[in-house]
Order: C-alpha cells, then structure tokens, then sequence
C-alpha cells in the first residue's frame, strides 16, 4: 500500500516508520524559516510565469494562497506536525489543501536541496543585519559613556596587576576597536551568505529555462553561486557566521570579566545600578552581577556551536547529506545568544556607576608610575634597561620604607641618579597620561580624537542601516 | 519602592529590569527539573521536621502543597513565566500562593546554589539511566542480527580498501564492543553523579543542625560531597556524562557512515527497508539513508555540547557564579540527542538487509587473501618479510594477467616460490576465517564464543535495569 | 642576592626558580618569530634616531649588531636557552654581550606586549601568503584536471546514493569555489592582521615622541592599531587566521572522503599512481589511499586549534596576561597544517586516474535519470508533483522487471503517460547534462563558461602573488 | 623498478614521492613509543619461540638485537628519516641491518595496526601512572597548606562578591576534592587503556597459533581486547584521557584564576615569593603572577585536543584508517601539559604567602555575616524568607548610616525583630564558621575531619604508587 502522506512518496511501497518521522523532522525548529521559504516560494512562482513555465492565472492563485498561509502562521493558526518533516513541505501540503492539484507546480525545477540553503541565506542576512544594529547601538553606548568619563582617570592592568594609569575613556574605547572590528567581520560574513543557490536543482542545476537573474533580483541577492554542487552543500557562509558570532562573544565576555571584578568589593571600580543586579535567595545582603555572568558564560556556547558546524561537515561528501539539517538549531541558538548578549550588556554598561575616587587612587596605586621615571631618566640619554634598573631600585626602597613615589625627596630620587631634577616631582598621573600622546595612545588629546572618529563612524553607519 | 515580586528583595531599592528578568530567566527550561526540585523540597522539609526545626504540622502542610503543586504541572496548568526565574523561585511563590507565610520553612538553610546542583544531580542519574538502557537494548539488538548473521562472510576493510575476509557477525560484535565500554563509561558517570550536595547551602554549609545522611537516604544518593565550596561549583558529574555521551555519539557515527557506504549502489551489502528510508522532493527514484546521516551529524552537537561546558568551566573562581547556569540547556540537548539516536540506530539496523551473496564475493575481491597466503608460506618456514614480498609479486602477475587467486595453477604459484603444495589451491575466504583462530579473532568458533559472551553479560544488564 | 640574569630583575630580591623557568619559557617556540622580531627592532632604531631619541652612530651600532644576530641564527649557531625566556630577549642579551651597554637604548618606550604582538602580525601576514599562493596553486591544479576532463560524464551523488550524471570537471569545479571563498576569506584575514601596535607600548601608549606612521611604512604595515590597550590585548588576527585554516582544512577533508569513496573497488572512479599511495605491513596486496586520510584526519587538528584560542581569550581582562603566551605552538601547527595538506592534496589529484568508463556506467545507474523524465513531463504541462509521482511508478515498473529505463518502448512509457512521445527514447546521460544549463549547472557549455572564468581568476591572481 | 627501501613494496611499482613520504611519516613524533614498540616486540618474539614459530636461537638473536637498537636510540645515536615512516618500521629496518634476512621473521602474525594500539596503550599507561603521581603531590601539598592554614579565616565568595566567611583550609580542600575526583578519573582511564590488542592482526586477527594471555602477560595487561575489528579502530582510551586530562586542567585553571585575583594589589589576600614570580621588561615595579596566568591559558589547549580527537575519530568507517595516525601529537601535548601544569602549580601553591589580615577583614566585609541572622531569626522561630527580608532591611540601614554589623546595638537590631537578644552581639567570622557544622561544612571541627581523612587517603595512594 502506497503512502498517500508523502509528496516524494513514487517510489516507496512503505510508510515511514513513525519513530523514523520524529527523527527526522525538522520542522519544529525550521519553521522559523516560514518567512524566507514563502519570499522564495512566490519569486520562483513569478519566475515561471516570466518563463511561460506556468500561466499568468496560476502564478496569481499560487502566490495567493502562499500570502494566506504566511497570514495563518503569523496568525498562530498553523499546527505544525512531524508527518510534515519540513517547513517546505509543510508549506506545499497547505497548498494542496487550498488549491489542489495546481500546487503540485511550485515544486517545479527545484529542490529542496537548493531551497533550504537559498532560505537559511535569507535568513543569515537577515539576523546578521539584526546582529550589526545591536553592535553598533553597543558601540554607541560605550562612546557615549566615554565621552562623559572622558576625564575620569583609570588604573590600567597587565596580568591583574596595577601597571599604568589610563583614562577610563581610553579603556572603554578598547571595547569599541573590538566592536569595530566584529562590526566588520559581520559584515563581510553577510557579503559571503549574499550569494543566490536557487535553482542548483538537487545538485546539478535545474532542467529548465529558469532566469535566475531574476529570482535574485526578486529576492534581493547581490550575486548567483557560482557551481550548483556546491551550492548545495557549501555551509560556509553558516561557518562564517558562528565565527564571527563567536569572536563577538569572547569580547563581550572579558567586558563581563572585567565588569565582574570591577563591582567586586575589593575594586571597588563601579556599582551595580539596583535594576541590573540581582540578589541572593539565602544570603539577604548581597548584589550579584549576575548579568555579566551570564554574557561571560553564554560565550561558551556560541564556540560549541561553532564547533558543532565545523565538525558536522567535516569529511561530507559532495553534495547534499542529510547530516546538513542539524546546520539551523546551533546557528539559531547562537544569533539569539548574541543579539540578547549585546543588548543586555548595552543595558549594564549604562546601569554603571564610576567610582572615580577609587580609580583616581587605585590608578597610581602599585608605583604604577614607574615607567614614567625610566622613561624620564631614558629621556635625559640613560639607556632604558639601565633607567629600568634604577626605577626597579627606587621601588624596592619605597617598598621597604613604605613610602610612595609622591612622597620622595629630589635628595632621595638623586640618591639613585644625578640626572633627576626638580621636575620630577611633579610627575603625578595626569603627567602620566599626557605622557602617552601618540596615535591609539592613553593622553587626552589622543583620547579626544579617537572618541570623535568613532562618532563620525558610528553616525555614517547608523544612517545607512 | 521594594520589589514585592522578588523573593530575595530585601536589599533592592528598585525593581529587576524587565530585560534583565528575561535575560537572566531560566525557568523556560529548568522546568525540566520539576521534578527533581520537589523531590528535594519534600526530604528537606522532612528532615526539617524530623530535626526539630519545623513541626509536624507545617511539615504536612508544605508537602501537600507541593504535590499538588507537582500535580499542576504535570497536568500542564502551571503557566511559568520569566518574572519567575527558574523551577525553585517559581515553586516557592506558588507555595505561598496556597499556603501563605509559612511557605517562608521551606528555603529555611538552604539555597538555590546546593539545590539547583542536587537537582541536577538527580536528573542526571534518571537520564543516565535511560541511556543505559537505550544502549543495551541496542546491544541486544546487534547481538540478535549477528547471531542471524553467524555465518555471513563480508568484505572487511581498512582504509576502505578490501583488506581480508571477516565474518558479519565479528564485525557487528565490533559495535558490540564499543557500546560496552558505552555502558560501563555511563555507570562510571553515574556513580560520579550520585552523591548528595544538599545542605552545603550558599557555599559555606548549612548554618543549622541537619541530617544530612537522612537527606541522602530520602532522594537516593549513595553518598554525601564533602566539601560544600566544591559541591555549589562543581559540574564534573556535567562534564562527564557529556564526554561519555559524546564518546557513544562518535560510535553511532562510525556504524552510521559504514550504513551509510553499505547501502551505496556501488558498495551493495544492504538494503534498507522502506520504513527506514527517505526520498527526495525533486528525483523520484531515490532511497536516502537518512536517518544514519542525522545520527553521524547529531554527533557533532554532542562535540560541540562538551566543548561549550568545559569551556564554561574553565577559569570560574569559586564558588557560585551565575555562568553555572549555562549547565543545563547543551546537556539537556546532549541526553536528548543520545538517546534519539541510540533508539533509532537500533530500529535502522533492524531494517537492514544484507545481501550476501555480494558480500561473499567482495569478501575475497582485491586478492584479500593475500595475507592468508603470505602465512602459509611463513608457517613452512619463510621469513614474514619476505613471503609479504612473494606474495606481492604474486598479486602483480595476477593484475597483469587479470586473475583471481583461484585461477592459478599449483604450477604458478611454483613459479614464485617451491613451498606451495597443493593445499594452498584449497585457500578461501572460509578457510581464512577458520586460520584466525584466537581471542577476538574472526573464525566463526571464536565469534561464538564472543556472542555467548555477550549474551550473558547482556542478560546480566537487562535483570539489573 | 641580585638575580643579574634577567633584564627585568629590577625589584626582584630572588632569582626566578628554575621550573618556573622552563615552566614560562617560550623561546623554544617563539624563536620563529626571530626574523619579525630583528625586522620590528631595526625599524624601531631607525625611528629612535630619526626623532632624535638616539645618535646615528648608535643606531649604525646596533643595527649592525642585529644584522649579525640574524646571521647567526640563520646559520644555527646560536643556543637558545629556557633562561633566556623569549625571542625577544635572547636577541636582547645577545646584543649586549655584542656592543655593550648601548644595547639597552633597544627597548625604549617599547614592551614586549607591543613587541609581541607585532612580531605575531608579521608572522600571520607572511605565513598568509604562503597559505594563499598554496590555495591558488591547488586551485590551478584542479581548473587543469577539469580542463583535461572536460567531457568526462561522471555519476552525482546525494547521500551517497546516484542523483543526477554531472560532469567531472563540474564536480571539480565545485571544490575550486570552495577555495575560492578560501582565497577571499585568507585575504581578508590579512587585512585584519596588517595594523601595527607597535609603540602601544606595555598597555597605554609610549611615552616618547614617536613617530607611529614611519614605523608601520618601515614594517610594511597598511595602518595604525586605534587603541594601545586593545591593541596588546587583541589576538582577532590570530581567531581569524585559525577560522579561515579550519573553513579551508574542512573544504579539503571532504575532498579526501570523496577521493578515499571514489578510490575504493568497489566504487571504482580512481586509481592512485603509486607514488601517492602507500602498502601494509602485513597485507601484501593493499595500495591504501592515506595521503587523503591524513588531510581528512588533519582537518580535525585545525578544528581544535580554534576552540583553544576562542578558549584561551575568552574572559580574559584586558589588557596583557601571560595567557596569551599560548596564542603560539597551535596557531604554528595550524599553519603547517594547512600549507602541507593543501600542497600534498595538489599532487595527489594529479595522481589520480579517472576511470571513464566506470563512471559513465555509474553516472546513469540507479536511476538517475529520473528527474529529466519528470522535468519531461513538467515541460509538456503536468504539474511537477503529478509528474514526480509518475516517475515514481516508472522506476517501481522497471525494478520489478529489472529493467533500464533505455530498455524501455515508447509503449511501455505511455502507459504511465500519454505526453510521452518519440522523443523521451533519445534521453541519455548527455541529454540530461545539457538540459542544465543555467548558470552554476553542469551543462557543457556552463562548464566551460565556469572554467574560462576560474582561468581569467587564477591568472590576474598569479599576476598579483 | 622496485622500490627496494620499503619494507611494503611487493606490489609497488614506483617510489613514493618524498613528498608524500614526508607528508606521511610519523618518525618525528612517534620515535616516544620506541620503548613500548621494542617491548611488544620482544615479547612477540618469545611467544613466537614458545609457540614454536622461530627457534630458540632466532629468538635470542632477534632480542639481542632490539636491545641494542633500544640503547642506541637512548644514547641518541639513532638518526630518525621520513623514508623510515615511523618507529616500528624504523625498529624493523635497523633489525634487517643488525641481522639480515632473519630479521623478516619480526612481523610474523603481527600488523602496525595492533602494534601502534598496543604501543599507544602501553604509553597511555605509563603516562597516566605519571600523572596520578602529580597530581598525588599536589594533593598533598594542598593538604600541607591546608593544616598549616587551618585557623585562617578567609572570605568566601559566591559571584566574586564576599558571601559568607570560610576558613581558608576549607577552600583549600574544595581543591582536593577536585584533585580527588580527577585521581579517580586517572585511574578509570587507565583501566580502560588495560587491554592488549596485540595479535588481531591487521583486522581479523592473526593468522597462527598465538597464545594472547602469554603476550598480556609478559607486556604486563590486565585483559585482552576482545574483538579484532574494533581493537584495531579504537581510540576510546585516547578519548578518555583527553577527557580527564582536560577535566583535570580546568580544575587547575580554576586555582589559577583565584591565585591571579588573590594576588591583584586590590584583593590583597596572598602574595608570590620572588622564585615564582616575573617582572615586565618595561614596567620596573611589576610582579605578575605569570605561572598561574599559564597553567590558566594552558587549559585551553588541552580542552583544543579533546576536540581534536572526538573530531578526528568521527565518522571513521571500520577498521584502521590513516586518520588515526593523527591520535599521538596533541595527546603527548596534553600529557605533557598537565604534568607540568600539577606539578608547577604545586609549586605555586607553596610560593604562596596568605595575608591573614586582609583575610580576617575580607572575611566579614560586605555584611558577609547576613545569612547568619537571618539563620538567628529562623531558629528563634520565623519563617526563613522572612527572616531574610527582615536582614535585607538591616543591611540597607547599616549601609545608609554606614555601619558594620558589629557596632549595632541591640536596640538597633530589635527595632527590626524583638526577637534578637543580647547573644546576637556575640556573632562573629568564627561563630558564623562554627555555625556550619556539617559533613563538608567549613566548621573549624568539620575542617578537621576532612583534614584527616585526606591524609588518610593519601598516605594510601602513596604507598600505592
């Protein structure tokens, strides 16, 4: 007995095991797709009217009924089973119901084959456009927030140990090179999914006189891949994706770090607006940043989703495997995660409050000037590995009498070399950062350059998305 | 203003963001745990009792509320939402919902951080129980095919070049071998998990005089963890039913791709049966091994599902931080994963068919016998090095002249080397199977003997579950 | 007492404990980057003498002394050891044992943070264009192969069962699109690489006049790093280069299973030359495929290269920890990787032996033609669904009567349709892949359109490397 | 022409191109088995002589000869070359040169595919003995620091924010509980590398009359494997170890990353004795915790390759394929990793000067002792969540008046809950530590316990070793 369910049922003389239909759905996850496959779906329908591949009457009661079965999804209406296996087919059944026989073209020349890859195309672009808007409301933010900060002095750190003092506009503007760069990286990971696969066929290109110029057009594809084998099978545009996503979230997650120890009590850098802390179940004093925890932790995942689709199409042979349905959970899981994880951290980054009076301490805090007198006696024709030993010197005797580096007589500083002057007493943070007033440098001045670029960059952006 | 709806609110001047509610929210998924949570809820409140601290009354009181709580979600009446946060904030407030102020016992020195790692624990050991049986029953499975099979000659291969004949049996026990150590790497993973964090409170123990033996003995744990800093943050018992369950996944891959290859029209060694196999949208004629190309990509989650929780891990101070709750979803996903694949593998071999009779003639293509030869020759004293090298020139002259082994002469084989007698004429792929002869060796005694094996402790397993 | 050895022992009472020692060295690895790291240090004295910071006559000195460090390590006589910690500061020592005190003008307002990071850019930019001159050279390779394979019929596969006759050079030429994203993504991870952060100093800048701008155009550098403390503290260079090598190792090992698949007997489609394969110890008869299992296999250490630097960066605090130490010994690996896989891979394709004649056979097996005859009626006014199923009843019509669908009458087809005319008999393999002759199928003429284009590309980019 | 060098070549025709004999070999890295190959071989060669296979004269000759190449090879005067391909041939080829042709008898029944399991194995084994003693030291050394610190009370935190206090001892512990599991986790994996796979030949077993249990015996394995097919393809005891391995380093990155926060100027809580820290070559005053910093990045590495191998072993098709040559580099890498990781950090641990003060004071800072009245009000009779809102409000008083909870006076608490009397002003870091006495609570008496009961277990694993 034939099974009747089936749209590719020809050949079969059995019915799918039911246990076999469960395991091979995908359509409780690419449903998501609905969107892109109808956009797909009534392009390819116009296609073959242009084509006098079907009549005029046809491509109109097609494209209508997948208008209304677009509104039935939004509209909730739509149940969707396993029996289905996939939103293609689910799509194409609903047809039939609406239209009978002549749903039985939509199919023509294609394959599903070519159609998921051109839907999950669609779909990267889509969410990477989304990912983008994120990033750079992100970068807004921390502009802005450095722009207030601008004068706010900072304790910059290597390997967590006090090193030299920064702007805190100077540290925040780290974050935004990053963003600046993940922005890019995004962008060139939507110019590599912008590339049409419709109408490849199963795997050697459709039979038909097709216009795939056309179905580009209609769906807003900068370009046609290029060899149809490939197009079925090639997911690095899926790759390209994660990785970005990945990179993205590493960043976000030593922002987190940082901010995870900046609210400790021992830092004491920033506090935790009430709105985005949270508390503790049993110990009635605390505030946790919880929020930072979980950014951190979620980077996790996104390298494991990574992981997952590297992994999954190492060693496929050409062309396609059904091993490619599990490219869409990780990837969906993974653009959630990180479009949730920069608007969140946007929310944070603005619910902080600056101790400035713990960073003005903390910043000179460890003889973190130190550099500034090697660099000092360096200045007045000592070699520096030489000036490194004496300020190493200078440290071990404040150390051992307790003193700071302010708190030195020109007698004591002479004591360690003639070349010192009175100038040097002097030297105090500020000093300190002017210091540093070279291109990407911490001084004021450059500090005041890099956040105006940013905005310059960041307004020519927000106008074109 | 407080934030009535926070039960940890104290502390807080201003309510949670409601982006932060949902960021930070699990409830969306720890409802997985419901179960578990009050399990543990109603032994904590009879050992609160029992110690004492709660009377009888309030003890009876609460767990009746709780079962009806647990009755409301079973029943799919309980409408979880992300102002709830996670499964043990949310069955606190509906236990104040129903019984008021003395809902307040319940969370009476304990916290969410040794609850929610008890939970976990729980869950683990239930699911991990049901991988077990899954693999077991899968074992049983390929056990009844190859005792089918015992007398089936096949190819066996090595770099997917014929390599020496082997039994169906022997290399269907090869599985039977891999999911063994499956079995024992889960038990070893249970036995991990089975030990009790409950009362290591916050991260310092619990301040009260509790039983923590009775705790155990009430939910089942064979032991208690005996460092409470350790068993808030400790997720080993996660990562190590992740790499078990990852390890089995890369098993099912190995049979999935051989399935996938046997079934290859080229290759010809199975059939699938209609029940199990797919067709395509656009070609009418074909029959996709699916269903094995979803197990060999399933794995890669699994991969990717461990690196996320090491990942996780790694770098985390003690005790508690919230990136703990990442945890979940990825193994939850894992076991999830595993056991679809591991029921459905089952079933796919079920509906295999071998054909034999292209078994038994690739079984002795590519002069896979030449080995067999080469140790006749060494057991009537030859060097093996050099009868390797007879026997090469051997397997030339047969491709030159397009002979199979059987064809030649006493008198050929003479010409290479004086040892041969007429026995060697009566070499076959049966005779090659009998030669190897010892444990793990592929002669149908030893493969009866493997079988029995198997068998028995099979037997064993399935009493014992 | 003083530890003299180290040149940062300043503040230090105790010398460093030997394990620690070799524990922190890395100058058994990073002794790679010599030739970066004497280049970023002449172009530096160059700059300290150009803004006056040192004489002409010291920068002749210790330019000269450079030059002659760099000889000696080129010949292999100089004896790194664990104690001299780095590359960076055994060429350090190295100088002043040569000229002295003025050796310690070298390190003025430079770090090794800085140093390191620009030594790491240069390494990546010149391994880069290694990669790529690689990937074209394979794409050269395989435009070649498809060049002499032009009308080469050859069978299609999806989910390794027969699909559609494709053309060989189409199959091969869906490889050169994969390394042609390749070629893209390497050059763009170049652009990503090619910003110098020298003079970012230990984390905030240099505290000297320097002259950013001469440095870069002495390097070669295309642009300035924004922001000092992300510049010592960002490795996105390295992510992105380990991206691109794992995208590329993924492309190749599914180039290796289709050529292990197609090398097996019993698919028959290649003989490997036996300069490419290699024997057994024990199995006298085997010519085994293992250069591309070795690719196949290397692809998986590339994968894993990446999640240790996504691992290694994640919730890192800016801005230098001696984590990053590690971004080295697998960023090498990786790079080795890939150049000897992709150079291997070259030379193992130009081993191969097409047999022709199998696959024209295997290209029409199973069917395959099946979609034409459906495309077939589709033309001719039945909706593709109704003709898929006919279709399906023919391939169930000549199973049951073991025939081909070339030994079917003209009759016999009209029995399942009336639109079947004359003209189906005349449906061959060749029909099939003219039919497809769309942009990216596998018609003649697309191919030869495709390989033309490939041509043009591989030209202008030789031209260019 | 015959390649004469290879000990495979009967069939060959042509020469390996050096390419691909560079490509292929292994001899770089598995020259580290030559010891467990040599013992494989001469207990092979014994067996052979038992079984009557060789005579007892070939035997001596054949083991005589080995134990000169061993020395050689110890001394360093073996000269390793690609054209030898790997350790076992190397062994095979220097035999022929030391003795002629009896040489050829070495390989008799024997295949490289159950001598490299077996090899590996028998590393794997020795390795890991290696590594339980590491990891036994670091134990104890924990433990050492642990009762010499068994009075200090130190800050526990949960979300990096001050929790509750703890003695130090018992956060030290929290770490031996790690350890501990990871001891187990060593020693399973050990068990599972137990098995000989020797004589399964190269798939289906050996062609002669082996006796297997003599060969377990003298190699010194507890069992042997028990099917041919899968002995020869497993590398489930490579996985296993990876997986412990990383585990085990995650734990490492954990003490690493509180090391690194202890050590900061902020926390203040240890400081690290000159030997085992490192200084800045541009900063004069730095002391960084650089040896935590690594063995933290370290983890990374470890976590890559176990992704390397469940990647690699992914979808492999029975039975050995070159793929698998691919297990050996990033195990020795991981195996190397952790040793030294343990045994620094031990090290470490011992470089370590606690700043008890700072602890004592960290210890009750930010109202750390909360949860203990709150624990008051409960045992006094309120409900616990009500009891933790009646504290919140205490804290939010303390906070706005600036108070600590020890210059509260009576008065001040029972304006929040007439429940308090006089006793609540006795609370202190060490009543709230008494408080919590429980199994694996951090009571000084509970402490104690555990204290014990580690040394206990140690001094049995010790002697054990």
């Amino acid at each position: 007995m034939h099974q009747k369910n089936k749209l590719w049922a020809g050949v079969f003389n059995e019915k799918t095991d039911v246990s076999v239909e469960n395991f091979t759905a995908s359509i409780h996850f690419d449903q998501a797709l609905y969107q892109e496959d109808i956009a797909c779906s009534i392009a390819h329908v116009k296609m073959l009217n242009k084509q006098k591949i079907i009549p005029a009457n046809k491509q109109k009661k097609i494209i209508d009924a997948l208008l209304k079965i677009k509104k039935k999804i939004e509209q909730g209406k739509m149940h969707f089973q396993n029996s289905q296996e996939d939103i293609h087919l689910a799509i194409e059944s609903e047809l039939f119901k609406l239209i009978g026989k002549d749903a039985g073209y939509l199919h023509t020349g294609r394959s599903r084959n070519d159609l998921v890859a051109t839907d999950l195309r669609l779909y990267c672009l889509v969410s990477t456009r989304q990912i983008i808007n994120q990033v750079v409301t992100l970068r807004k933010a921390i502009v802005e927030i450095a722009q207030e900060q601008k004068d706010t002095i900072f304790p910059g750190y290597t390997h967590l140990q006090s090193a030299q003092p920064v702007l805190l506009a100077h540290h925040l503007l780290a974050y935004e090179s990053m963003f600046q760069r993940d922005t890019d990286r995004f962008m060139h990971a939507m110019d590599r999914a912008n590339s049409m696969p419709l109408a490849s066929g199963a795997l050697a290109g459709s039979g038909y006189n097709f216009d795939r110029d056309f179905l580009a057009k209609e769906l807003g594809f900068q370009s046609l891949t290029s060899n149809s084998m490939d197009a079925v099978s090639d997911r690095d545009f899926v790759i390209d994706l994660h990785s970005s996503i990945a990179t993205c979230m590493v960043h976000l997650s030593r922002l987190s770090e940082e901010i995870i120890i900046w609210a400790s009590k021992e830092f004491g850098l920033v506090s935790i607006n009430d709105q985005y802390a949270t508390g503790s179940s049993i110990m009635p004093q605390k505030k946790n940043p919880d929020v930072a925890e979980l950014v951190r932790g979620k980077s996790a995942r996104t390298i494991g989703n990574l992981v997952q689709i590297l992994t999954l199409m190492k060693g496929l042979p050409l062309t396609y495997n059904r091993d490619l349905q599990e490219d869409k959970e990780p990837l969906f899981d993974s653009i959630n995660t990180v479009i949730n994880s920069l608007s969140i951290t946007k929310g944070l980054l603005k619910a902080l409050t600056f101790n400035k009076k713990t960073a003005a301490n903390l910043a000179i805090g460890g003889y973190s000037l130190a550099t500034d007198i090697a660099d000092y006696l360096t200045i007045k024709g000592i070699p520096f590995r030489e000036s490194h030993n004496i300020v190493g010197k200078i440290v071990q005797y404040c150390t051992k009498k307790n003193l700071l580096f302010s708190e030195l007589s020109l007698d004591e500083y002479r004591q360690f070399s003639k070349k010192f002057n009175k100038d040097i007493l002097d030297l105090d943070a500020m000093q300190s950062l002017k210091n540093r007033n070279l291109t990407g440098g911490t001084s004021p001045q450059q500090v005041q350059k890099a956040l105006k670029k940013a905005e310059v960059q960041l307004n020519k952006l927000m106008k074109k998305n």
